[in-house]
């Protein structure tokens, strides 16, 4: 990609941070126990407005006030399959944009079964690793627990497919992190070794894309800006840190003070030009 | 406020801390997913025994050894909210202090009735928002998920009407935050902007009520003085970081390491005299 | 203890957690909702991988991929009782190591009978302060919700005759640790009094405990390695730290960056030769 090309998507990443601060959008998570603390606090850094609200009596009441929803399977059981499966369909109805994590897809038939029914049901966008993309698309992930063991590159055919067939965005993020629409597919090069080694950054990552996509029409650039965001911070606080504790740290710090210089100094977003 | 005024309120506000490490009193929480872990921190961090229990099956035993018993319907479900009210019967009919945290009352109708009825289950305290306590009051409280739109000043009237109609202390916590028993009202004019972005400090100002309402028999100076130190952790924690992520460290650190010439220095506890 | 038997008592510590970080063994934890995100985050700083999953409708198949098993009580429910008994059940008859950590036994009547209930389900370890040991033990243990009152010297016979009587491990843990199978003791002398005011350090050190089972065959090393790990990484932590919050964090990344030269300095294991 050019330089001009470069500067030009980090400028239009930057653009989407800007909106999500200035219009605060009410993001709603139905999320896993692991990363409710710390996926709420990654959203309020960008200056996102969350709220954890998962019981069915409410669930799609919340949902008619929410700009976002945010639905990841980490930490499963059967009333809250009823809460995601009501609140999805709220939100598809609505046309309120809404992104899957299929956390674990692959692992056990209970989590592959309600990530493929839930990816039925009209998100916007889904985030996975290699593993549980290719788990949701049909495939067989070899997933080992909740970390891939698939290259991301080798489960973009799987993606794309995905994409397609269901009219979302797919992202599939790893070392490079790939994005698709089903025709377009984006990669945005940023991030450090080190994040694997903090619990969530994975949620983490889609409850950006939640924030991204209630300000941001296209759901492509809105994910793939909410992931460069979020590598970017990742680099910039690994420069800073000597173990994963001080990374979690960082990370939120760097999210709040994140402006436009530094990402056109470090987002590598590439729209394959 | 005279300087004689405002030396003594600092000085009381120490004394109930002080108390709150010596004594180190254990204190129940059914508390909502999100801010288990942190509230827990803030609680240990000020010498206070933090447990986080909530079955049925135990809930009523326990509250018979707890000091305190802490109630936040943030992530509420239907058992659990038949464990509040088993928790907060019984500790009303021992005299255990117990303190309201209604989050997001006023978002949905299910969190709005909770908490109206668990209001009425005679509380020594209620803290929320100007939205949660307007909504709480039986007013419209404008909610947007579960950050206030109300301006805290604006819900004074509501918070007054309701300590006086169920006996008990509210607090309404904003920029400043206004403390009253229906009669008199305190004011704690301490925090900083920046705790906005940590996710559960409102949650955290209602946890340490709870200690503090077990070793000070005036629910209004313990709400305050709580409300005091928490603000005052906020400032010093702010002086020290470059956003949320270190605000939320050395927030723990500064509950920790507060004295008496800190809370001297800074405390703003204003009773109106 | 002799100063060589003292240095290869750090080097084995050292080689155990050399083999955590090699082999990454994927842990499944069944635990509570306060510490999921600090366990996890302390499992994958020493190498581990982490997975938190409890439903009971793929708790079993997921034991099946695992290489250890957490189970805690923390905070206990009646549908996670029915998963605890089903992963632990399917552990045992497949050979893989499990750890449980009787959290507050003793506080209640149920935890107290939950927790004597799985200890009868053949865990290689079992993990608690004096009053923990004492309840599950079927003494009286005189627990204050979830922190002991009983000293853990005290409560060694009882440790020593439940690790006879069910064939397992058992350690109580406290400013010294011990660790026994009925017939050896162990005795680890590290950590530091600041981490009793950090929540779910002790569910760490049952979720290290579980790591390092995974790689390492005989019980008895493998819960007195990793609770020298932790020890140590509580000690390297409160150096750098003014408080609970800073502690925490610099304890993720001790964890991360200890070497054996650290163990051999600080560890203080004695096998009671």
């Amino acid at each position: 990609m050019s330089a001009t090309d470069a500067r030009a998507a980090a400028s239009n990443a930057a653009a989407t941070l800007e909106r999500v601060r200035s219009e605060s959008p009410l993001v709603q998570n139905i999320t896993n126990y692991v990363v409710m603390n710390t996926t709420a606090n990654a959203l309020l850094a960008v200056g996102a407005s969350p709220a954890m609200v998962h019981a069915v009596e409410e669930v799609e009441e919340f949902v008619g006030i929410s700009r976002a929803l945010v639905i990841n399977v980490g930490t499963l059981s059967a009333p809250w399959v009823e809460a995601m499966r009501a609140a999805a369909t709220r939100a598809a109805e609505r046309g309120i944009p809404w992104v899957l994590d299929p956390v674990g897809a692959g692992a056990t038939a209970f989590r592959t079964g309600v990530s493929q029914e839930l990816a039925r049901l009209r998100p916007a966008a889904i985030r996975g690793n290699a593993s549980e993309i290719m788990a949701v698309a049909g495939g067989s992930g070899g997933t080992k627990g909740v970390d891939s063991t698939q290259r991301s590159a080798d489960s973009l055919d799987a993606a794309r497919e995905l994409a397609s067939r269901l009219g979302t965005v797919v992202a599939v993020t790893g070392a490079t992190d790939y994005v698709t629409d089903g025709t377009r597919m984006v990669a945005v090069s940023n991030g450090h070794a080190m994040m694997a080694r903090v619990t969530g950054l994975g949620c983490t990552a889609t409850a950006l894309c939640g924030a991204f996509l209630a300000v941001e029409k296209d759901p492509l650039a809105a994910v793939a800006h909410a992931l460069a965001v979020l590598g970017v911070a990742g680099e910039m606080a690994a420069d800073l840190s000597h173990g994963p504790g001080s990374l979690q740290l960082h990370l939120l710090d760097a999210l709040y003070t994140m402006d436009e210089r530094v990402l056109a100094d470090r987002a590598r977003v590439d729209w394959g030009s």
